[in-house]
C-alpha cells in the first residue's frame, strides 16, 4: 500500500513525518482540559485521551512488539484498554465505556505517548535496510491512522460540547466575512468505462484498490456543495414532514431521534444558530452545511430533484482537480463560504454502499481487519473536511459511515443523469 | 411495467389470472387451524390473516376506490388496520402488533376477500377499454404483490411454527429420496459491458429497470449452490467462532442472537435435524442449504476461499437459463438435494447492496412506495425459492432483505474472479 | 389452609364444586372466537387459551401426576408449556412468548381439561379416605387458583380487546340507569391492637396468615370508592401534571407511558368514553372509577387531601361488613354507581407494600411458590371487583400487583388520620 | 426537624459546623485525579463533581437565594446542570448524562463552593435573629444533605474504580489484622407495643417522624451482622442457583445481571479477592460482608433459616445502644472484622419496605421532595456504613435503596421470631 524508499536515506524522512503527525495530535489538544480527555458523549464517539492511546497503542502493538528487539509493553493492561476492533489481537474494553476509564490519566497516556515515540524513533533509525523496508509501509498505516484519529477526536469533542448546556469553545471564535452565496452550475461528464481506484506509487488504503473498470454513464455534478441557505429552504418546505422524500429507514431515523435541522443547529428565535467548533454563530447562508446524516443528503437531493453521485462518478469528476481546499491547517474548523474547492470543507455523501472493489483482498493477520470488515451497511464519503489532516485524502480516498451517522462534517454535492 | 394487452379480448384472461393467484393464496391456508391464522412471531413477520387482508386491501385501495365507480369500502377501519407501509395513504396499524388482532376474525377476513373478489370481477368485466387499460397494469402489480405475500406467508408461518416446541407440521413429511451431492463445478463468464436490468414486454416491478450498461470484469459461477454437507463442514471448521471470517456487523449481531448453524437447524445428539414445513427431517447432506443470513453467507464464501456474485454477474448467467426449478408448485416445499436448475430451491445472496439502477424513478403516488424507499441497507437476492409461486420470477427480478434476515428459504452461490 | 371435611361425606360436595368452577371457566368464553383465544397483548396479560390450559395444568401437575394412580400425562409437552412460574417444577415456556402458540389448538386445550376432568372427577370419588384427606386442600387450592385466572382472563381479555381499533365487545351492552352520586362519608374507627389475618375454618390462601396482632391507630375510612366524576375533577385540576401530587416512581412511570386518564378511558370531544367488557359507553360519574394504578390512586388521594388505608384499616372496617357486592355473577362485569357495598365492584389499593405477615412460611414443594415469592414491589389490593368469582374473597384476602399496574378493576376507598 | 438554637450565640456553631462538614467534602477528593471526577458509571451513580457541585446549589438554592440579600446565583446555567430531583426548582440535566459534563471543570465547581460558602458564612454572620431562626434548620438540613453525599460520592467511585481493570487505589492500602470470626449469638427481645419514631430535640430527617405506635412481637435480633465466612457458605451451597431461596424479582434480576457473589468479588482461582477502596485484598471470612442487594441477603436469611428484621424491630433493639462504630472518621473505609458494634461497618437491609410513618406530611415547598415521593419501590437499610459521616446516624435514621442495589457498603443482620 506503499511505496516509501526503504533504503537508509528514508530513515530521516520517515522520522521527520512521524514527529510531524505524532505531535499534531497533542497540539490538537493544547485547548483542553484534563476533564474534557474523558468525555465520550455516545458508543460511536470515543473520549480525546482515548484516541491519544490507541494511536500510541498501533505503533506498540504492530510496530515495536513485532520488531523493535526488547521491547516490553509500556503497561500489560492497556493493550486490553485501547485495542479498538481487532479481534485477532484479543479481548478489548467494551466500545461503550471507553468514558469510564479515568485511569490511566492524561499525563499516563501522555506518558505512554513518550514511550511509544522513544522506541518509535529508536526503531526507525536503528533497524537495519531489511527490517526497514518491512516496517515503512507499517510506520504509513499508523501515522494515517493517526490522521484519521485527529479528524475523529475534533468530531467527537464536537459532539460532546455541543450536548453540554454550556457550550464550551473548542477554540475561539473569529470574524467571518460574509459573502454571497455562488450560484449552483452544473459540470458535465461523459459516459464510459473508466478505471477506478488507485494505482501506483504513494501511500493509500487497501480498500483504496485494486484499480478496476466501472462503466461509468454520462452525468453532471454540481459545481459546488449545497449550503446552509439551500438546506433551510428544505426545511421550510416542509422536508423533514414529508415521508415522500425519505428512504423507509431514514424517515424511521429522523422520527425516533426528533431530526428537524442538521447536528448543532439550534433554534433561536425565528431563525438558527449553530455551534462550531469556535462557539455559537447565526446561520450564514453561503456556508456549505454540514452534520448531515446520509438520509438527509438522500432526501434533500429528491426534494431538489436531482441525486447524491456514486462513488465512481466522483472520482472521474475528482481526477482533473487539485487535492487543495480547506482542511484542518487552515485552522477554520469549519466550512467555508466560498465553496470553491474541490475537496475540503465537508465529506460528501456518495450514493454507493461501502463495498469491496473487484479483487480485494484485505491484508494478511491483525491489519487485514483495517477496512474489509466494515463493508456492510455502510456508505461511501469523499473529499475530505475541513478537521481532515492535510495530505491525507486523494481522489481515491474511502471515507465511511452508517447512513444514520451525523457527528462528522458530512454534507452533499448533486448528481443528476445526462442522456448519453 | 407490464405490456398487458388492454383491449376488450384482454379480460377473460385478466380474471382467470386474477381468479388464480388470488385463490393459491386460500389454498395455502387450508391446512392452517384458526388459530394459526393469528401468529406473528417477530415484527418482521405477518400473521396469514394480515397477508389475506392485506392483498385484499391492495386491490380495494388502489383498484376499486379509485376506479370502480359506487364501490364503498367494505370496513371503514380496514385502511387502518391493513395498510402496511404506504405513508402517502395515510396512518396505520404498528406492524409489530400485527398479531395483536383478534377480529376481524378468519371468517370476516374472508368475507373481505369476497367482497373484494366480486368487486374487481366487476370491475375487470365492466370496465370500459380506456379504464381498463389504466387498471390491467395495476392488476398486474395487484397479483405480483400478493404473489410475494404468498411466499411471506409461509416462511412467516415456518418461522412462528418452528419457535413451537410442539413443532407442528404445515404439512404432512414426504419421503424423499437420498443422492450423492453433485461435485461442485465453476462456470466461466468474459468480461465486458453489460445491458443489465429489464427491458420489453412482460410485467417486471419498478426496480427492475431502467435498463442500463454495466462493467462486469471476468468471473466465474458456481454450478449449482452450497449445500448442507459443505455448510456442515464451515461449522464443523470452527466457522461460527472465527471472528477473521465475519464482516464486523455480522460477528456482532451472530453473538448477540446465539447463531451456530442455519435458522431451523437443532442440535440432535451428535447431528442435526432440521424444521421443515413438513416436519423434523434429519440433515441431508446433499440438500441445498437455506436460512442464512447475508452474514454467514458471506462468512461461508470468505472460508471456502470465494466470494458472493454481484447480481450484474448473476444476471449476465442468468440469461442463458430456463426459469425453470423448484418452485412453489412442486409442492415440496423444501429446497431438492439435486442443486441442478439455475432458479428455485434458494434465493441466493448477491454481494450487491439493494440501491436504485442508473435513472430510477419511483411511480407517482402511493405506489411509488412499493420499492424505492427501501433502497437502503437491505441485499439484493436472486432466483426464487421452492415457495416462491410459479412463473413469478425472471433474470431481472431483485429480491432484497437486510444482511441479518434469515426466515426466507435464503442461501448461497459462490462466485470468484477470472484473470481478464 | 381448609378444613373441608375429609371424611367420605366430603367426596360429593368437592366434585359437585370441581364441576362449578371448572365449567365457570369455560362459560367465559362462550362468546370468543378461536382467534380471541390466542390473545396475548402485553408481557403481564396471558391468552384466554393459556389460562384455560395452565389451570388444568395445576390440577395434572399437583393432584393426579403425585395422587392418580396409573395416571399418564396428557402431553409430555404441556408441562413446559403451561407451567406458569414454579421454579420447582422445571424449565417452562418464557412468559411474553405465551400468544405465539398456535397449537395446541383451543379445541386440544378442551380435551386436555376433559382428560383433567375425568381423571380428577375419577380420583375424588375413588382415593380412599387417606388420600382424600390428603388432596382435598390441595384440590381447594386448585379451584381458588382457578378463579383467580378467571378474573384475569377478564381483565386480560378487557386489554386486548381494548387495544384493537374495532373495539371487540365481550358482552352486549346494557341498559344502566343513571343516578346520582352518593355524597362521601367518613366512618370513624378507634385506634388499638388488632388481629390480623385469618384463623379458624374455610380455605385460606397461605399469604392470608399467621393471625398476628399489628397497633392500628384512630382512623376513618370514607363510605364509599371514589367515583368517575371525582376522578374526573382530579384530571381537570391538572392531576397528571402535577409532578408535587406523585411519587417519584409513579410520575416517571405516568410519563413514560403518556398517562393522562385511567385505563380504557378515550377522549371523545370534549369528554371521555370508557371501554367496557359491553363496549364503549359515556363517562357516568357516579360510577365508581376503575383502572387506575397504584400511582394514579396515590396521587389522587393526596390530591383529596386524604391518603390510602393500609391493609390493616381496611381489614379492620371489613369485620363488620357481610361478603357482599358486584361481583362476576351479576353479569354486569362493570362497576356499579351505587358505591354502596363494601366488596366487589372495584379492587381498592391500600398504601401496604405486600410483605409477609410475622410467622409466614411458605408450604413446602413448589406449592411454596404460589405466594411467598412475590412479597416484594408489590402493592396489596383488598376487596375484590366486579370480575372476581363469586364465594372468591373474603375479610383476610390479599391481591396484589406491581404498583404500575392498570388493568385490574382497580379503584380506591380514601382513608384519614383520627387524632387519639 | 431541628431543634438548633436560633439565637445569636448559635451563630459561631453553626458557622463552624458549616465549616467542617463542607470541608470534608473536599477532603475526601484529595486523592482523586482531576479525571476521576468526572466519572459516571451507571445512571444511580454520580460524578464526585456533580456531588460537589450539587451540594453548593442545595444551600445557594434554597438558602442564599431566597435568604441571601442581593446574593445573584453564581451562574445562570449551574441551576439547571445541578438540580437533582426537585421538580418544584425546575428542569435539569438528565441524571445519566451528568458524567457527560466536562465543564464546568473541577477548578470552576471548587470556585463555586467558595463563592457559597462566602455566601453562606456571610449568611451565617449577618442575618438577623428572626432569619437565623429561619435558615437555621435548613443550613441543617443542608449539611445533613451534603454528609448525605459524602458517602454516595466514595460508594459511586468505588463502582466506577472497580469496573475499571486497573483497579485504582482511591487510599492506599493497610494492614489489617486478622482475627477469628466471633460466633453468632442471639439477642431476645420482648413483644408489645413500641413507640417508633423521633421525637424530641436533635436534627432528624422529615421521614424518621412522626413518632408513632407500633406493634412489636417478640423476636430475637443476631448478635452481629454476617460475615464473608458465613456468606461464602451459602455461595459453596449453592445459593445463587437455588431459585428456592429467592425471591422472584431477585431471581430475576441476578439471573439478568450474572450474580455470583456480591459486588466487589472477583474470582481468584480457587477463592475470592475483594476490591476495596484501599485495593485488592483477600477475602477474609471474619470481616463483615458487603455489597448485598437486598435480595441477596435475603435469600441468604432464608437459606440460614432466619429471617431479615424489620425496621422497628431493629430501632427497638437500637435504643439501648451507644451510636458507635466504624463510620468514615476511623479511616478504614471498609467493615472490620470485629462485628462488636451495633451501628457502623455496613448498613444492615431490613424487611421493611419503605413507607410513610402515620401522619406523615412532607413539608410545604421545594423541601417536600427531599424525602416522601421515594415512599415506593425501596426497601429501608438502617445503621450506618463505614463510609458514613461521623454523627450522622442516630437510632430512627432510615436510608433506602431500591432491593437491587449492591453498590453501597450493604449487608445483613439476621432476625428470627420468638414465640410469646
Amino acid at each position: 500500500m506503499s511505496d516509501l524508499p526503504s533504503d537508509s536515506s528514508a530513515r530521516p524522512a520517515l522520522a521527520a513525518r512521524y514527529r510531524e503527525v505524532r505531535s499534531r495530535s497533542e497540539e490538537l489538544c493544547t485547548t483542553l482540559e484534563p476533564e474534557d480527555y474523558q468525555l465520550q458523549s455516545m458508543p460511536d464517539c470515543s473520549p480525546p485521551k482515548w484516541h491519544l492511546a490507541h494511536s500510541a497503542w498501533f505503533f506498540e502493538t504492530f510496530l515495536l512488539v513485532p520488531h523493535a528487539p526488547g521491547y516490553r509493553v509500556h503497561h500489560p493492561r492497556y493493550g486490553f484498554l485501547f485495542n479498538s476492533y481487532y479481534d485477532s489481537i484479543g479481548d478489548r474494553w467494551a466500545r461503550p465505556a471507553r468514558g469510564l476509564l479515568s485511569r490511566p490519566t492524561v499525563a499516563e497516556v501522555y506518558a505512554y505517548r513518550r514511550a511509544v515515540d522513544e522506541g518509535m524513533l529508536g526503531l526507525i533509525e536503528s533497524a537495519d535496510d531489511q527490517v526497514l523496508g518491512v516496517i515503512a509501509p507499517l510506520v504509513e498505516i499508523g501515522l494515517n491512522h493517526e490522521e484519521q484519529h485527529q479528524e475523529l477526536l475534533l468530531t467527537d469533542l464536537k459532539h460532546a460540547f455541543g450536548l453540554n448546556p454550556l457550550r464550551p469553545c473548542y477554540a475561539p471564535a473569529v470574524d467571518v466575512e460574509a459573502v454571497d452565496p455562488s450560484p449552483l452550475g452544473w459540470e458535465p461528464h461523459q459516459g464510459g468505462v473508466r478505471w477506478i481506484g488507485h494505482e501506483g506509487p504513494g501511500f493509500t488504503f487497501d480498500n483504496e484498490g485494486p484499480r478496476h473498470r466501472e462503466y461509468v454513464a454520462a452525468f453532471a455534478l454540481a459545481s459546488r456543495p449545497v449550503n446552509n441557505g439551500e438546506y433551510l429552504a428544505f426545511i421550510e418546505d416542509g422536508g423533514y414532514d414529508r415521508p415522500e422524500l425519505w428512504l423507509s429507514d431514514g424517515w424511521a431515523a429522523g422520527r425516533d431521534a426528533g431530526w428537524s435541522a442538521p447536528l448543532h443547529w439550534h433554534r433561536d428565535g425565528p431563525g438558527h444558530v449553530l455551534f462550531t467548533l469556535r462557539g455559537m454563530r447565526p446561520l450564514d447562508p453561503a456556508e456549505t452545511v454540514c452534520h448531515l446524516s446520509y438520509y438527509e443528503a438522500d432526501a434533500y437531493a429528491r426534494w431538489a430533484g436531482a441525486r447524491l453521485p456514486t462513488e465512481a462518478e466522483w472520482e472521474t469528476a475528482s481526477r482533473s482537480r487539485p487535492v487543495e481546499g480547506n482542511f484542518l491547517d487552515s485552522g477554520r474548523l469549519h466550512p467555508t463560504t466560498a465553496g470553491g474547492s474541490f475537496y475540503g470543507d465537508v465529506w460528501v455523501w456518495t450514493s454507493s454502499p461501502y463495498a469491496a472493489y473487484r479483487g480485494y483482498r484485505p491484508a494478511a493477520g491483525a491489519l487485514g481487519e483495517y477496512n474489509g470488515k466494515f463493508m456492510c451497511n455502510q456508505m461511501v464519503l469523499r473529499g475530505g473536511s475541513c478537521v481532515t489532516p492535510p495530505g491525507h485524502v486523494r481522489p481515491t480516498y474511502r471515507n465511511f459511515f452508517p447512513p444514520h451517522a451525523r457527528w462528522q462534517f458530512s454534507g452533499l454535492r448533486l448528481a443528476k443523469d445526462l442522456s448519453e
